[in-house]
C-alpha cells in the first residue's frame, strides 16, 4: 500500500492525485469540527474559502435549514451562527441542518485534494474508522495535512502518522512510504505523554488555549469518538 | 533561544528573518559538498541557479581559478569539471579554486534565506561547529531543509533536530521551538538505526543509490568531519 503524506498543502503532487484517495486532516480544527457535526446529524457540511461565499451560499440555500460556522483568528465570525468549535455542533444545534463553513486553513487543504479519486475527512475523533475505510479501499492514499498559515502543523503530522501506524498493524502488503510518512510514522509513535498534552503544545493549541478555548484542543484529541467517515463530493462533505 | 524550523524553502517566513541566524541544510548533497569543498581549501563557492548563470559568471571569473559543477537528476552537468558529489571535492580538485555551483534544492534554500541578519552552512559533516556558532551568536535562528522538489525531506529534517539536540543541550535559556523544530527534535532522536542506514531510506538517499552513488549518502553521514561553518555574504559562500 502505497501512502503518501504531504505536510503543507503546497506539497501536494497535483499530477498524481488522480489515482490516490486524498485523506483531509484539520485537527485543530475544521476536520475535526466536520465530523463531529455530521456524528451529531447534520446533512451536510458546504466548505467555502471566504466570508463573502459563505453569506451568499447561505442566501441561495433555504435559510432555515442552513448554519453559516466558521472563524477568523480562531473566533467567531461576526454575524455567523456558529464558530468553529467542535463542542457547539451539538445534535440540537445542528442535527438535520446543512452547514456553510469556512475556515482558515481547512478550506485550502480541501482544495488542494480536488482531483483525487475520493476525497475523505480525517480527525482523531474518526481515526479508526479512516484506517478502516483506507484498508477497505485498499488503493494508494494521499494523506493532506492542512498545516497552519501553509507551514507545518505538529497536530496534523501526528494524526497522518496514526493513520499510517493503524494501516501498518492492518495491512497485509509492506508498506511504501515517502518520507513525510516515514517521519509522521516515527512523531506519532512518541510515546511519551498523553495526546491532548500534544497538542496543548503546538502553536494552533497555544493560540487556541490564548483565545479561551483550551478546551476544544482536549475534544479534539478524543480518539474513535465517532465512527463515520465524511466524504467531500460535488462540493459537499457528506457521511 | 528562539528557534525556527522550516522543512521547505516556501515554508519561510521572509518577513521575520532579518533578526535571525538563518542556517541551510541540504544533507544530500550541497550542503554537505559546500562544507567538504571549503574544508579542503577551496577559497569560495558562488551559488547559482541556472546552468546558463553558472557557465556566465565562471566566464567572469578566471577561468583557470574556477571549478564549474554541480547536478541535475543528481548527475554532473554535462561540460562541467565535477558533479555534486562531497567526495570529488579533494583537497587536488579544490584546493584554492573558486566553485561556482547550481544543485536542484540547494539553491531555492539559500535565496529562501535572503534577508537573515546571516546564513550559515550546515550538514552533517560540521554540525558540532554549527551547533557551536549558533550557540555563541546567541540570537533567534531560522533553520531552513532545502527539502526535495519543494517537498519535505527527512534526512534534512534529521539534521535540522540534530542542531535543536545540541543547542538544547548546550543552551542555558529554555529553548522556544515553533511546530517543526519540536518535530524535528523528535525526528533526530529516533535512535534505533545508525544515521547512514536511516538516510539510504530517504527518498533522495534512494534516488542516489539508483544512480550508483550509494556511498555519497555514506559519505554524507559523517557527522564532524569539518569543524568550520561556511557563510554566505555577497553572493559567495565562505569560510
Amino acid at each position: 500500500m502505497n501512502l503518501d503524506v504531504s505536510f503543507t498543502p503546497g506539497e501536494v503532487v497535483t499530477g498524481e492525485l488522480g489515482a490516490r484517495v486524498a485523506v483531509v486532516i484539520d485537527v485543530l480544527r475544521a476536520t475535526s469540527t466536520m465530523v463531529e457535526a455530521l456524528g451529531n446529524g447534520a446533512r451536510a457540511v458546504f466548505p467555502v474559502g471566504s466570508i463573502e461565499d459563505a453569506v451568499r451560499l447561505a442566501q441561495n440555500l433555504d435559510r432555515e435549514q442552513v448554519v453559516l460556522c466558521g472563524e477568523r483568528r480562531s473566533l467567531r465570525i461576526e454575524g455567523f451562527d456558529l464558530g468553529n468549535s467542535p463542542r457547539e455542533f451539538t445534535p440540537e444545534q445542528v442535527g438535520g441542518k446543512l452547514l456553510v463553513m469556512t475556515t482558515t486553513n481547512g478550506t485550502p487543504a480541501l482544495v488542494a485534494a480536488i482531483g483525487a479519486r475520493r476525497v475523505l475527512i480525517a480527525s482523531f475523533l474518526n481515526l479508526g474508522a479512516v484506517i478502516e475505510e483506507l484498508a477497505a479501499d485498499g488503493g494508494p492514499a494521499a494523506i493532506i495535512c492542512a498545516g497552519r498559515e501553509r507551514r507545518f502543523a505538529l497536530e496534523d503530522a501526528a494524526c497522518a502518522g496514526a493513520l499510517v501506524r493503524g494501516l501498518r498493524a492492518r495491512s497485509q502488503a509492506p508498506l511504501e512510504l515517502n518520507d513525510a510518512a516515514l517521519a509522521a510514522e516515527i512523531l506519532a509513535a512518541e510515546p511519551r505523554r498523553p495526546l491532548a498534552e500534544r497538542l496543548r503544545e503546538t502553536a494552533a493549541g497555544r493560540q487556541l488555549i490564548e483565545a479561551g478555548l483550551g478546551e476544544d484542543v482536549d475534544f479534539c484529541a478524543r480518539q474513535d469518538r465517532h465512527r463515520s467517515v465524511p466524504e467531500l463530493r460535488d462540493r459537499q462533505i457528506t457521511l
